[in-house]
């Protein structure tokens, strides 16, 4: 089984915090995405969509979403359980996560890929023909991150977590998506106390440096 | 427990042939959303989020996402499992599905939300702030539209299902997805041969009306 990761990409930090929490350790193969490596023939023949993560099995099957690799650990070791164990605890982990994804991550995938000279015509991550970037997703991207954080900070102000009692794959999610944000040029939530304390005690986890 | 459900849009009605499949039957309210009423101060009471599918225990708690929902049903119900039993099952099915919601869903919103005069400064679906509509979102819907379809057919060349060897929560994505994309104004897959067999094999099943 190998991991092919890539240092400061947001999907592939995703899997490492897992396995961090997880305190698994695959062998990895870093993939040099600052100068595309994704895009080589080499890795395509790997992982077609051009995209990392990608976890390569030892049947030669290839898992290439960063949520699938994670589930496919979590199915060989539940333990500690990172998607839940009841019915309302694995809806609500998969709930979070998705709306984070869909609210939060996505605000800084729009930012990133539609103003830096870097994605110029590849404004989606993977290989795809020319995408041209579209600047006003700048502007859509601002206003998902405050809708969000806003969102977020309400939600934490009588919790400890976000999907559940304990630190889960929701909780995750969201570090590497605000993380992420601000690296793309959102702003960091120090507006919003509630996401700044639950912010500050997930970067104080261990795997969070992953 | 009651599902608050919508006709013709595409999250409430994976919900509904996630539950076809699975033979339950859930007590459920209509939601007019061509009247809005997904952004009426009772709706919102019920999901802040202002989105529909919503499933409301008999806790109180609400479950807003179709694959939270879908999740929750299936923690309930395992037979016949749709989201896979063996780790590979779980990460195909997981994997397919995210890719069919970026590559193929995202477009259908893309274009729908962008374009149509009934989404005006709607360009999220949902309870946001004002969202202008980006037009350029078309362009890029029809490009991801293409690719995916494409890399969709070359992959059910060899295949009767698309993720696993039956039926499951990736087809009912596929399904709800490409009928949405269509109704959006995308184009029928009448040019893929592979997904053209598979979707009418989809369509023939007695969940696809639900």
């Amino acid at each position: 089984m190998i991991l092919y990761d890539a240092i400061w990409a947001p999907s592939p930090r995703r899997v490492r915090v897992f396995l961090a929490e997880k305190q698994i350790e695959i062998a990895r193969e870093l993939v040099d995405i600052r100068s595309n490596a994704q895009l080589s023939d080499a890795y395509l023949a790997i992982n077609p969509r051009g995209t990392v993560p990608a976890l390569k099995l030892e049947s030669g099957e290839v898992i290439d979403e960063s949520a699938a690799i994670c589930r496919y650990i979590e199915a060989l070791h539940p333990d500690p359980p990172l998607f839940g164990q009841t019915p309302l605890e694995i809806a609500q982990i998969e709930g979070w996560t998705r709306r984070i994804e869909s609210d939060c991550y996505a605000a800084g995938a729009y930012l990133l890929r539609n103003t830096r000279p870097h994605f110029a015509e590849r404004g989606l991550a993977g290989k795809w023909p020319v995408v041209p970037q579209i600047a006003a997703l700048a502007d859509r991207a601002l206003l998902m991150w405050d809708a969000f954080m806003s969102a977020l900070d309400a939600h934490l102000a009588t919790r400890e977590m976000i999907a559940t009692d304990r630190y889960s794959f929701a909780d995750i999610t969201a570090l590497i998506a605000i993380d992420f944000g601000i690296v793309a040029g959102l702003p960091k939530p120090e507006a919003h106390a509630h996401v700044t304390r639950w912010h500050q005690a997930a970067l104080a986890r261990p795997s969070a440096s992953a």
